[in-house]
């Protein structure tokens, strides 16, 4: 049974988060806070991994990269130049029987059609088959209310474009009853805090929703002290906030949430075309180095006529989550907008000289960017299977595994001494194992039968188990190596284990 | 000369980590953020070396540590049961004139006292010389007053003992004229904000002030689902706010800053005055480790008196900074106060069943608590060096350097081909700067003369260079290494060097 066959797959990782301690609901013992959450001790290494990775490839294995790290907490004027200020919101509508609040584009509503008249209106939250959910609550109203005739297939239409005259009769999802919504209005999806002792508007400050700004305000002060010349690229990761009306699915949709951005400048001339495909192939590229299946890849390109004025382009990478094909990696083509925008707010210059057009001009960037929660989430999909396999004893059971990535897994080895009691094998075991623990994240166990020991790094994605038994000791000093995957076992030195590890790990 | 006998020592780092791109002032084209820092190419490398050495040694080379990584923003009955929305305060003094604000702990005042006789007051704000500052005052405020007699010297008393009759005679330090200070106010440090489309007390929410309490919160999630057992740690990195009414000291004390903080939590039977000082010691041999100076470091115990009620002892380790010795690291002995207040104030018990005693009880507590920022700013000031030294050419001139420990220095390894114009040096050079580019911070240099890229290697902590020349391609294969503290010289093989850099970076 693979992955994709898990039935309520979604549901199957999360409980496998919580229960091995790689996710937590935030302040649980509280009854938790919507929208954030915790890394146990796994999910803290897998995160952090992932990170690392990223790190090192986009930053430093490349020359024309550097990493920044800038405030949470920026000037608020940084947000008024970017246009946060005006236009970071999200359409709320209230329903003022229930307090309950929704986002107006993830509600929908129908006309009930009769016999080629309205008799009404029926509404339901987006999921994955919302037209379903309408033509039954249609089918529902009809049947209640005793109405005779053909009923019509429902067209679902977002909340965002009801009519002013529509909007009483439309149900809301808690009551059930219409008269309860309010019209849409633009809610900032900024946090907003006071820096210093007064409260008033002069000491008004954001959390920052995005970290690309802190690449563009900080351009000058990497161009001045660094020797970048374009192309070139800055780099961060750090959290992010974003007060969701409605944050969901897990980890997916968060109010705190860790990017991993960056901005890559290139000269006003060049061919940002180019180098949008180049960046879209890379980020595949990398996604695919740290085990995302390539099936459950895709691009979306954003339609034309959709994008900001200034924007050029911006392709998706999209994945397929249990909850539906979402995006997990923006790749835009910005022009020179954003640093524009600062030069106008600041008043301080952001064009570079260019020695061969001895022209000044500001430079144009793309944008690849992505949540590292988001990636954290596809890893755990993409790499969770339920498998039927044979015990020892021929008995069949299902084995849980986690297919992670060696360069991500939280452990890469486990050493396990085949037997607890014995002490030259759990002396031989403990030496490796503290050997092997000054660079890699190891484990050791040697509680219970081997066969349950595997089980145990399977479920958290240990790719390799390493045995320690007698003939380790009296014979070569060769140990089991056991694949987690494959589950194969053969006999390897210390010395094939640690070039195995040296290539597979980086 | 040594970094002791910089004159300036704070200026000349400040100047480098702005010149070479280590720290930067957030938003600093919008004229800054007072108290808000970013961390530029450099910093942000120098800084990651620092957080992951803390992360390896403290968790991943450990049996008995875990890590986690809890949110931002949590629930605010958090701050209520660990004591921070009633008693996290600072006292503030308003100048009602000039509209600055000062802390009353750090605004000092004495009385004008000729011949035996109280003539009026003087204020300083503290500093290396409070009390010199308060003579000075106190002399020229009888010479401008025209005061006979003999001045007694002056005795300092913090603003908050300030009785109400004083504060009126008190002049401001903005404007050297008393009657414009109020009496000091409690002013919680925590920054807020709101949680949700709803602005009310029901939403209000905090930017934590400390880490900590993310242990204290997940700690049974971490005992349900990890195998610890007592005794063992939970530990995590992470941003923390306060909103300090005077931030100070370049990256010291900031608004915005990130902790390394672990709980160790032990047997209530168990000698915690033992393990207190396991963790002084282990805290101590680390930042050795990094290569902080021995002779900047020393103890400090908290007196008896001003503890907690809770607090069994505290003791910093304080660091000899340019502005004078301040606490780097505290390690504090909690007894069981966080976890036994998150149980009253949850209702979720927090006790732990003892296999011996079948008795069950909440474990205590030690905590290594340190501010990443403020290590930072320890390793360059007890890094940076200005040295006399002698050119090529036989000319006297100073290098800047910083004696960055391997560990932890941003760059590893410069390799320099000798000529920039010679395409086997170039090309071999680039060869061996790849293949290191896997596993280390790298950087490869063409430009200049050998000496000055030496110097610029020097100035940014750089332990190695490497120079490829026509002996490395013509003979033995063989390349210069140069040692930054020493300046020696000497050949090695490219396998020396590997085996170098695999002791000497961990």
């Amino acid at each position: 049974m693979s992955a994709e066959s898990t039935p309520n797959l979604m549901e199957a990782v999360v409980s496998l988060a919580k229960r091995r301690g790689f996710v937590f609901q935030s302040s649980e013992i509280y009854g938790g806070l919507n929208g954030f959450f915790d890394y146990g001790p796994l999910g803290v290494e897998l995160k952090k991994n992932i990170r690392d990775c990223w790190w090192n490839d986009m930053v430093r294995r490349r020359d024309d990269i550097v990493g920044i790290e800038t405030s949470i907490i920026m000037h608020p004027k940084v947000w008024q130049a970017s246009g946060h200020v005006d236009g970071f919101t999200d359409p709320l509508v209230d329903c003022k029987v229930s307090k309950q609040r929704y986002r107006a584009d993830q509600l929908f509503f129908a006309a009930v059609t009769v016999d080629g008249e309205v008799k009404g209106y029926v509404s339901a939250l987006e999921s994955e088959d919302t037209v379903g959910a309408l033509q039954a609550a249609a089918e529902s109203f009809k049947r209640k209310k005793a109405i005779q005739g053909t009923l019509a297939p429902v067209v679902a239409v977002e909340f965002t474009e009801a009519t002013e005259a529509q909007i009483p009769l439309i149900p809301s999802p808690a009551t059930g009853e219409p008269g309860s919504l309010t019209p849409p209005r633009a809610f900032n999806m900024m946090f907003e805090t006071h820096v210093g002792p007064l409260r008033d508007s002069a000491s008004v400050a954001y959390l920052r929703p995005e970290t690309a700004q802190g690449m563009f305000v900080d351009f000058k002060n990497v161009v001045d002290t660094g020797r970048v010349k374009l192309p070139f690229g800055i780099a961060q990761t750090g959290k992010s906030f974003r007060n969701e009306i409605t944050p969901r699915n897990f980890v997916f949709r968060s109010r705190e949430f860790e990017q991993m951005e960056m901005e890559f400048f290139i000269h006003e001339d060049d061919d940002w075309a180019k180098w949008h495909r180049h960046w879209i192939d890379w980020c595949k590229d990398w996604l695919l180095s740290i085990g995302l299946p390539a099936s459950h890849l895709s691009e979306y390109d954003h339609l034309k006529e959709k994008l900001a004025f200034y924007s050029k382009g911006t392709t998706d990478i999209m994945f397929k989550f249990p909850f539906g094909v979402q995006e997990l990696w923006g790749i835009a083509a910005r022009g020179n907008y954003d640093l524009g925008q600062h030069e106008k707010a600041s008043g301080v210059p952001q064009a570079i000289f260019d020695e061969t057009t001895k022209k000044k001009f500001i430079p144009h960037v793309i944008e690849p960017a992505v949540g590292l929660d988001r990636i954290f989430l596809a890893v755990l999909c993409g790499a969770y299977a339920e498998e039927q396999v044979t015990d020892e004893k021929g008995k069949a059971e299902t084995r849980t595994v986690l297919r992670l990535s060696p360069r991500i897994a939280p452990v890469k080895v486990a050493v396990l001494p085949l037997l607890k009691n014995k002490e030259a094998l759990t002396e031989r075991a403990k030496e490796l194992y503290k050997k092997l623990q000054r660079r890699y994240a190891v484990f050791y166990d040697e509680a219970g039968a081997i066969g349950r020991r595997y089980r145990r790094q399977d479920e958290i994605g240990t790719p390799w188990c390493v045995t320690i038994d007698f003939d380790t000791i009296e014979k070569d000093g060769t140990f089991t190596l056991r694949e987690r995957d494959s589950m194969e076992q053969r006999r390897v030195t210390e010395a094939e284990l640690l070039a195995l590890l040296d290539e597979q790990v980086y």
